[in-house]
């Protein structure tokens, strides 16, 4: 490449500023790393009159994104407006077609149009690089786009959304309620003030769709992604999963099966001993299972101006040294076509919490609708102290429901979810059923 | 590149022949994403006639490696011979000068003789990549040499020998001492007949010496390394830092001090609630401080046939889809001088543990050591159960040594090594004082 390299950067948010400072701050290292000096050419954002806590007059400033992106100054488009649909899909299509190489942050949109947005870098002979995003700073994309090549991926999982996280590593170690960690977590910055996207698990799938893609080297299927959020994530869970032996966590979760992917994205029990459990706060992991490399996990911040930057001027110094390579390892007419693997005959093992009125017969009643699925049972824990199991024993105040806590052994999807509406229909629970997938790690 | 990309694999050890199995196994997907097919043109080793588990009468055999690293036949010259000097440095000079790619597993080799091996591969235009010389089948060397350039990194460090961490762990976990855990662990396979090379941290400093090149972009400096072996870690020590909420791992380290770069190779107490306390038995792991990054961690298989062998393979992938970067980042010649700080000027905590004579005024004159240091104590713990600080207390046996471990606060290495030497030379220990470096984590 030339000299100069000259970046076009749309969007100043969090993450486009904490570019426009890296670049100023490392600037010496940068041009030497990347034998080229990178530039910014043109800065473009919806408000130029924003205090946005720096100086930006020495940036030629655009006031439409599609100017910038097709914009003979340029040679790297950096797409940081964000949203699956609109100005940042007809920026970053226009500079492909205009023949400038992209690199965005923007899982929502790779997500949904990341293959067609391919094609058409490669007919350009340009690269769309997205290190961005997923997992933030963590070079998650490069590792599964660059170094793992050489096995089969079985499994692609990970804790990728930091709210999530904090919030399940606050209501774990202060005890509370999901609704109070999350008002103080959005007090703390930690929690968008619309917290839907990543507590309800979009966030996660987004970036696992994209992963999916790199693993399998398959079509990214986001609506093929099954999605749970951590709403229904109790006190209760969380001491009951510690007394058991894991950690609630939300994974997202790619495996090839046989009669296909599964990918899935809910809160998971994970065992105490995994890496995983130890992943705290707001960081991320992301970790992928290979016939060679056994399991590799890469650790770091998921999010933030930093971290997200970092990744960002990766994938620009990549283009500056001349790596120039298909968006999803496989030119996007060779991937294959998704083929979804039916949520229903995933196969795990399974948390069940469920409050049982103490009365005769209850708890026999609800271990013939297990036994009728044929799930076994790993253990069985009554969760009111020195309570017997209800229905079995009159101690107790008669009547009223206690929690029961069963492990399942390893079984299917199906046969739980006939269990508990049998065991929900018969009348022995006063609340819906609590089910938690375990994950093998 | 050409359709087919031809290697020469030299050296048919345990890599070698993961390396042989990963490509006869995996063969359509690793020709799909690389673009071009990916064909053995010639193998090469000691013994013709050792039994190796498979059948290599395919490939054509070459008796001499230089023949083989020089041949019109081959692309990529594989080095898997091994050794810092010799044969394999020679056959791998051979293939840079005959204008071979070189992919090798050599951290001796490259970590005495990197430098002038990368001016020769970027003389001849051709890549010299060595993935699996670090931490076998994690990609920590692309990461630091692509994924991170935008970091000023601060710090890398890691854990990075699995034999080591296997008797650490089985310390741990059994009580036992270190020299039954060898036997146990040699008769297991974990650790060679002559475990001197991973025990007493050379291994480890090898491939750190490499990391701080990526890191720092510096020559690398092997013979600037601080090592200490694991060898005199008692299960006393591993008890005492149970207690204290630290692990003992070992670690190398690579710093950015003001006077310098620390490089450091030795047994290391590890805040239990730092992800790298969780990494046990053979497993590796590496993490980077970068400014912008914070900190990146990547945990994986450091060593054995497969992981290493996918980590070659990346290897040969990235040459095949003309991905040929500078070895070190930068050109060679524009690899700045190693600055070495002095070990002795080495901040941090320390712990100490003494075995002290329970005697009168002891204590005293060990504590009056420290302070003539300036040396302040976050903790003091007498070992012995239900027994007092020797010399303050006439219980127990009247002169009979007792342990006492300290965990002081941030000091020199200078202090500390005076306050012992003088704590000897005083006559109230009966042994050597043990002392372990406390890494901020």
């Amino acid at each position: 490449m030339a000299d100069t390299v000259r970046l076009g950067i749309a969007g100043l948010g969090t993450v486009g500023m904490g570019l426009v400072r890296l670049l100023e701050q490392n600037r010496g290292d940068v041009t030497k790393r990347a034998g080229s000096a990178i530039e910014i050419a043109g800065v473009c954002a919806r408000d130029r009159d924003l205090d946005r806590g720096a100086n930006l007059d020495a940036y030629t400033w655009f006031d439409d994104p599609i100017k910038l992106a097709e914009s003979d100054e340029i040679d790297i488009f950096v797409e940081l407006i964000g949203g699956e649909e609109g100005m940042a899909r007809d920026a970053v299509e226009r500079a492909l077609r205009a023949g400038k190489h992209v690199v965005t942050a923007n899982k929502a949109m790779l997500a949904h149009h990341g293959l067609s947005l391919a094609a058409i870098a490669e007919k350009s002979g340009v690269a769309l690089n997205f290190e961005a995003a997923v997992a933030g700073g963590i070079p998650i994309v490069k590792v599964m786009r660059e170094s793992l090549l050489g096995n089969r991926v079985s499994r692609v999982y990970g804790i990728m959304n930091g709210t999530c996280n904090y919030i399940l590593t606050q209501m774990e170690e202060k005890g509370s309620y999901f609704g109070e960690v999350l008002d103080e977590a959005q007090a703390a910055g930690f929690a968008e003030a619309d917290p839907a996207y990543d507590i309800g698990g979009q966030d996660t799938a987004h970036k696992l769709a994209l992963l999916t893609s790199l693993a399998f080297g398959t079509e990214a299927s986001f609506d093929s992604v099954y999605i749970e959020g951590i709403e229904q994530i109790t006190p209760t869970d969380i001491e009951a999963a510690d007394n058991l032996g894991y950690r609630i966590k939300l994974l997202g979760v790619a495996v090839q099966t046989e009669s296909g992917i599964e990918q899935r994205v809910h809160p998971t029990m994970v065992p105490k001993k995994s890496p995983l459990a130890e992943i705290n706060g707001v960081s991320n992991c992301v970790a992928v299972d290979g016939d060679f490399i056994g399991t590799v996990m890469l650790v770091g911040s998921g999010a933030g101006a930093n971290p997200t930057a970092s990744s960002v001027v990766g994938d620009i110094i990549d283009i500056a040294r001349g790596t120039i390579l298909p968006p999803f390892i496989h030119a996007s007419k060779d991937l294959l076509p998704y083929k979804q693997a039916a949520m229903r005959s995933h196969e795990g093992g399974y948390y069940i919490r469920l409050s049982v009125y103490d009365r005769s017969g209850a708890f026999a009643a609800i271990a013939q609708r297990m036994a009728d699925q044929e799930i076994s049972l790993e253990s069985i824990v009554q969760r009111r102290p020195g309570a017997e199991l209800p229905g079995i024993s009159a101690r107790g105040q008669a009547g009223a429901p206690a929690p029961v806590v069963m492990i399942t052994h390893q079984t299917s999807e199906a046969s739980i979810r006939k269990a508990l509406e049998a065991i929900e229909a018969d009348g022995h629970v006063d609340e819906k059923p609590q089910m938690i997938r375990i994950e093998n790690l």
